[in-house]
């Protein structure tokens, strides 16, 4: 059989539109979880052909059943296999022979269930490799498509008709979500145009999946539910996609919390945990992540009005009926660092030329004007107008449950207005949400979900230069010696502390190229972590010390490390900075190369103090790195203290970024602990540094 | 006119039962703010007497009206008064004379509105200080009593009918806050016992009018809108009588972001920024702060069954029909550093027995078992029996919405344990919700409300010693000097370095009782800030520097502090901790006297690391504080770090809290900075220390 794999649009076409769909193991039981497909699939009226397969009945569900795949008319577009998990390799490979695009797996037990499971997920990889089919799950429970009735699931959550329609494509990890996400999507006036159960990904992840999709008129923006950051290069690869097409991608991602448990360990690696790297990857792609669970169906209409490449515009307006209602949004949007603009000299002069009184503070607060239709309309024209702002708020109290003709039509009759226009309602109106959301305008619920949405659209960065360096297919690695290290920072510009290797064995050093006070420590890929084995003696005076720490360092290394080899010893001036940070770049497995900053000693520790980015970097993107690490304010000005050079810093980050297009050098980690932070002007200077490579 | 103050029964009496109402101003338009009171009170059938007050009308919205207050036949329990700002005075004049209990102002421009404004106010206050007439309000949009169709309000949110009633009394310094509330706890199946806008507190302050319905029965606990903290003697007074009774406080508090911008100031007053204080206020006083408008209607069962003295037993289970919503409830709760608890060998054990899968994780996650009652009710049954658990949370998939027989039910029939069960619905299954409610279950429609409960009702405290320490009616104070400030410090057994004191005049200062390198510090009450004068000289070696540094210290003050007022210098021996600390008291105008532990040096400002307590506090409570700032995990035995003396710091900051019971030192302010943490078994040790006493 020669091998055709299935491309992108034909997954999109068997997924979404699938012609002819097969159930194998379709139980006559529409109760049970064989069963639910059929039901659902019959109760929605899905006009393509449905197949159920059950060798043991001549009927499922009262309708004619087929004792196999190959006994079928046709070759069924995409086949769903309810039946029970040792069943599966057999059917699948049956699906790869008769030349099926898509098989969709429900049952679990496979690489999450022992050496048996483990083998079986090799079988089903194998069967996709050499065949071409595509396989969704194992563990998925199904594909649905409300736009035509496609309820090929076997969730329960299902049951239910009067699926509401809409622009978003959810793909979720966890396939009992997707039944929850309808059902609240339905309180909320909100549903989708599409929604999968990615299951365990063996064969096509949620990237993948979703990559296939983003040909289809209907689908605008994307959902997904994450358990955690799996083939983050197939991911990677559609977000970036789905931002040059501007069709917005929202993540609620699990897993928050496991990273501030991890506070232990200190290299790079260790030190960013799972949830910081997952975090940074999203926003870097332009993913905007959300908080909240509620959030996610709110914040799709923002965010595509809001473009990653427009996110730094945060100036924020706020006009409001309610004061205590408006003082709740800014407060939230405050704890996540929105700050609301002060209207400009014009704009008050404006509102005031229009006898619009409640001009005075942050807040355009119209209590004192009513709430009267022309007072909000007139409002909003000139907040929309103004110059110094991004978006427009407008928090509407009461009137917006019983006379939604006061404050909500004003809003909607500014739709029109190129700026982004938000509403948060304050007391329960269903109504005027559904009103509003009809009409596409950003609308919430909670000034939580508000403050959250925005945040997140926010927070996402217009995706940057493509690393080209990838993660080795093997992971073990060598460590280069720190006076190899010292040359690969030479060749990528990151200044180091000067650096005289002298040999173990010489008993009476030469003439250094520095003055004292110096350190010596040894100096040999074979020892990564000099102090652990009294590799290194800090504060040597003068030639005698020096001859005598050479001394203590053979020494120590007979009798700590014995057999280790090591025959050189580096000899630095010793420098102080005004701090230190630590600056390290690696190749992620899951996000690929990213770089960290992050505060030095054991502050990094105790208080994750740092920031994170896909690598490469460029300068302003550094920029913002150091202003996120909030130890480095101690050396940014603050009352008189001495300011450290954060722009050397910034341009050292950008240069050991940079290994991320040096596929060349070949490089899986490289970490600069400590570079110290120097006056402003005098730079920065690496004085130590770990690099790995792969064996 | 003799002075009967009305006393707090009968505030409750005429606020939320008044058997006569007085409404000044009616309008004849219902749909003017002034006519809606009437409209409201007449088709919520209100059964006391309503008396429309309108000298140019003979007939108000169709009934008799009376020309004044005085004409009326009996004296009116109860005034609303909804006439223009500038009759007001007047107005309470009249119903003071009259002997009314509580006159209610909806009119704003009190003291909000210059001169005029507080003049007014002035003479507010002066007829209830003279007459007792209790007053609610300026800008108070009245009161409303669900359970008896008092709807004495002008928010024009309750022209709706089917109000729903519970056990909760509102009171918010929002007014139209009232009319959200109602409205989203309609949609919640959550109503309340009464919903007050206190306006702007000239008389009676929320903590007032929540302690004279205490003795109400039908009242089971409160929720307060707060804007800010305001009367705090009130409000600690009703909080621990609230905490007394077991009827629980719920806040939700605005000003969470302006803490976070207030970063630039050093001293205890400043650090301790205004929403971080009310933090401490509210969580000591053992009030639940929520952060999420909607965990308001959410959370009061759960902090019903659990008193905040039982707030320290945070062992949680969780049990669930769906892996991916118990895993972002999960999620929340370690965001908020609450983590699941493993069960027990036994409890494993138990659920092997019983046949139930799924014990192997964190979680019991019973998909496997599949959805039934049985299933669910017997693993609810073992986990409620199982003594390593504190609580038993029940995240229940699709079924709540579809079958609530499933898994709801067995929660229902489980209610009775004495252990808290809450339960998270993850699908929107409004009829499950409805039951849960109706039961008396906390049930929560969202993982971040679910989570932002839990972490409330555990963050609170049971209330400590009331201090005694009030707040001096002038706010000027004067400094002690340094040598003063010690020996408060020795009165209260905080323990500070040795200090000589020297005329400044000296020109050889005679034998230290102490070794050099010794400080000289300028010793004057005059002078606070020594620094800022030259007014410290350091590292002095010798007698000779000594001397040196007496002439230095004359010749700083001569040139940058002339006229001022010094005639000692202190010395000290040099002493350095392994790291240093703040330790400061203050009584707040607001929250009364604080104690509070900060990170020492320039990471105070730049991280707000830090821990506040109404002082005084116990050894336990202090422990606390020392375990919440982070900087000084640096040395409590951090990766072989040497540890510091945390016991005697601990110590140390229940020693100068202490201050709160010593209204006989009259000490307003008195800041340790900085305090030395010595090694273990070494103790701490102030090295300075302000002390301010008001003038």
């Amino acid at each position: 059989m020669p091998l055709t794999k299935t491309s992108l649009p034909e997954v999109c076409q068997a997924l979404l539109y699938p012609r002819s769909i097969a159930l194998v193991g379709a139980s006559d039981d529409a109760k049970k979880t064989g069963g639910r497909p059929q039901l659902f699939l019959r109760r929605s009226g899905y006009a393509g052909k449905v197949y159920p397969i059950n060798p043991r009945r001549a009927e499922v569900q009262g309708e004619p059943a087929w004792p196999s795949l190959a006994a079928l008319p046709e070759v069924p577009e995409h086949v769903f296999v309810l039946s029970p998990t040792d069943t599966v390799v057999d059917t699948v490979r049956e699906c790869a022979r008769l030349g099926v695009k898509l098989v969709t797996i429900l049952a679990s037990g496979f690489s999450e269930s022992g050496a048996e499971g483990v083998e079986r997920e090799r079988q089903l990889q194998a069967i996709a490799r050499d065949s071409g089919i595509r396989i969704l799950g194992p563990s998925s429970l199904g594909v649905v498509n409300p736009r035509n009735g496609l309820v090929l699931t076997a969730n329960a959550a299902f049951a239910e008709p009067d699926m509401p329609q809409g622009k978003v494509f959810v793909a979720s990890h966890s396939g009992s979500m997707i039944g929850a996400l309808v059902s609240r999507g339905k309180a909320r006036g909100v549903g989708f145009a599409g929604l999968v159960s990615v299951g365990s990904e063996v064969d096509l992840s949620v990237g993948e999946i979703c990559a296939a999709t983003l040909d289809d008129p209907a689908i605008q923006g994307y959902i997904l539910f994450l358990e955690s950051l799996r083939h983050g290069d197939q991911l990677q690869a559609f977000a970036r996609e789905a931002a040059r097409r501007g069709k917005p991608v929202i993540a609620y991602k699990l897993g928050r919390s496991s990273a501030a448990a991890e506070m232990a360990a200190t290299h790079t690696g260790a030190l960013a945990g799972e949830d910081d790297i997952a975090d940074a990857f999203l926003k870097d792609l332009g993913v905007a992540r959300v908080e909240m669970l509620e959030t996610l169906f709110e914040v799709f209409p923002l965010a595509q009005k809001i473009p990653a490449r427009q996110s730094k515009a945060r100036r924020v307006a706020v006009v409001t009926t309610t004061g205590g209602g408006a003082a709740m949004v800014v407060d939230q949007l405050g704890v996540r660092g929105i700050t609301v603009q002060v209207p400009s000299e014009a704009t008050i002069a404006r509102l005031q030329a229009a006898q619009i009184p409640g001009s005075a503070g942050r807040v355009l607060d119209l209590t004192l004007a009513g709430t009267k239709y022309e007072v909000m309309m007139k409002a909003l024209e000139i907040l929309l107008d103004a110059a110094e702002f991004d978006m427009v708020i407008a928090v509407v109290g009461s009137s917006a449950r019983f006379n939604p003709d006061l404050a909500v039509k004003p809003i909607l009759d500014s739709a029109g207005h190129a700026k982004p226009l938000v509403t948060m309602l304050v007391p329960d109106a269903p109504q005027a949400l559904a009103q509003l959301t009809q009409a596409g305008i950003p609308c919430f619920r909670t000034p939580e979900s508000c403050a959250d949405a925005i945040a997140a659209v926010f927070a996402r960065r217009e995706p940057g230069v493509p690393a080209t360096a990838h993660m080795p297919a093997a992971g073990a690695t060598r460590a280069l010696s720190e006076a190899q290290a010292y040359e690969l920072l030479d060749a990528l510009q990151v200044p180091h502390a000067p650096a005289a290797v002298f040999e173990l064995q010489t008993q009476q050093p030469g003439a250094l190229p520095f003055a004292f006070p110096v350190v010596a420590k040894v100096c040999s890929e074979h020892i990564p972590h000099k102090t652990e084995v009294g590799g290194v003696v800090l504060g040597i005076q003068n030639a005698q010390e020096l001859a005598t720490a050479f001394s203590t360092l053979r020494s120590n290394l007979a009798q700590r490390a014995p057999g280790v080899p090591c025959s050189q010893v580096l000899v630095q001036p010793m420098r102080k900075g005004l701090t230190e940070v630590l600056v390290g770049y690696r190749i992620d497995p899951d996000a690929g190369p990213i770089i960290m900053l992050a505060a030095g000693g054991i502050w990094a520790e105790v208080l994750r103090d740092r920031s994170i980015r896909l690598a490469p970097v460029g300068l302003e993107t550094a920029r913002d790195m150091v202003a996120e690490v909030k130890m480095l304010q101690t050396v940014a000005g603050l009352r008189g203290k001495a300011r450290g050079d954060l722009e050397a810093l910034a341009q050292a980050i950008v240069n050991l970024s940079q290994l991320a297009l040096r596929p060349d050098l070949g490089v899986a980690e490289a970490e600069v602990n400590p570079l110290m932070v120097l006056p402003e002007g005098e730079g920065v200077l690496a004085v130590d540094a770990l690099v790995l490579k792969p064996l």
